[in-house]
């Protein structure tokens, strides 16, 4: 069990080889097993092998291959829509219009994500996450016509792996642990905790390539600026809103 | 493995019993496995075992007896501080005062847990998560410490379970896929997909005790109110801001 954990790897080439229906039922219900608040199951899962529509959500996911190679895309939604029609319904006066309820949906759908993710490999798939679902939110909600009250937060490529990458590096695990309350970062332990990082083949490769002086500035200057950062930002917010979890309704 | 996901159940009763260290290192490292975003590892887990710790956490967690009981309480924060620190010190400019970067590292420290969860109950460990974290960030912060650049996102309680509750219900497979893209509910597959739940003799009981009229109005009228739900998102999104995720910094 925690082998298969041990082992995970994102999976970014895919065979066309389809996943069965029945593995698929089994790794959802895996998914449908995971902690929810107050057993409200404040999400959905879009499973998306159409070929249109996986063209569409390719050009939000920034035209990463994987997102067409993959038979499915699995998008993962914070979801009150389906509770508060229910509420409706039974002559109750639903207050979930706000953040914390989003929240709560996000909370919800990443831990059945996760779960998805782990009885995936253990059933031998790959998979991997799509970081790019909260920066396009808004055009993945016109292509998988997701009504209000429904937010896209994270998704997953799923299928049989074509590649077989290493493990990839982690920090070490006592910069990540802090003991009873937050011990903060000194220069000093900074310094240690990323040294092995630095140290990589491939980081000094990807200094190179790049023609940057240092790793962390390949993050701050290429992979994820103030910039973009600022961008994304207010266009999820705005999502957020426009869905109806500000209190706007 | 998917046999441990299935069998998954909230424990709110535990043994004083202590989690060995090798166990407890074994599960954090299965917690550091999991997919983050560009391999940032925006986030931390805080151990608190210290009895006066626990105490203070057991008010901001609404005194729920498990959080005394159990050996330990795990906070998962989304957590910048350390990236920025390094940022700093490698001649990097940091971009992460904002929203998305909130989110993202959100997302990191959620899937993080869920990792710690599944590989806790595979060592025969007991979890629950406490909902109460985002309602009270800002007295958990206060209590662990927690500096500028982190927000406590979620918690797991953690110890030998001292109860054997069965399994908690779900809605059926079909409520909460859609296939392709998003198809929205009528009144009548509401009615379906709630109805095993509104018959349980569990659910019966509970509408009786609190003399209501309906299961939904237990959530709107009593646990999760629109009058709570608004303050609690009030007091978050303040706690966002002020630990430095909405530019203002």
């Amino acid at each position: 069990m925690v082998d298969n954990i041990m082992n995970h790897k994102s999976i970014r080439k895919y065979k066309t080889e389809n996943v069965p229906e029945h593995i698929l039922q089994q790794i959802i219900e895996a998914g449908i097993r995971a902690s929810t608040t107050g057993n409200m199951q404040t999400y959905s899962i879009i499973i998306s092998s159409d070929k249109k529509i996986k063209e569409k959500l390719w050009e939000a996911h920034f035209k990463q291959n994987m997102v067409l190679q993959a038979p499915l895309i699995l998008t993962f939604c914070a979801d009150f829509n389906r509770f508060v029609k229910w509420c409706n319904l039974r002559k109750a006066n639903p207050g979930y219009d706000n953040f914390l309820s989003f929240f709560t949906g996000a909370i919800d759908a990443l831990l059945v994500a996760q779960n998805v993710a782990i009885a995936a490999e253990s059933n031998g798939l790959g998979i991997c996450y799509l970081g790019t679902t909260t920066y396009n939110a808004k055009l993945i909600i016109e292509t998988l016509k997701i009504p209000k009250r429904v937010v896209p937060v994270t998704t997953l490529v799923l299928g049989y792996p074509d590649e077989n990458p290493g493990l990839t590096d982690r920090l070490p695990f006592e910069s990540i642990i802090h003991k009873d309350v937050y011990h903060d970062y000194s220069s000093e332990t900074i310094d240690s905790f990323y040294k092995e990082k630095e140290e990589l083949d491939f980081t000094k490769e990807l200094i190179e390539i790049n023609k940057k002086e240092t790793l962390a500035q390949i993050f701050t200057d290429i992979r994820y600026t103030k910039n973009d950062n600022e961008m994304f930002s207010e266009k999820f917010l705005e999502v957020i809103k426009k869905q109806g979890f500000m209190n706007n309704e």
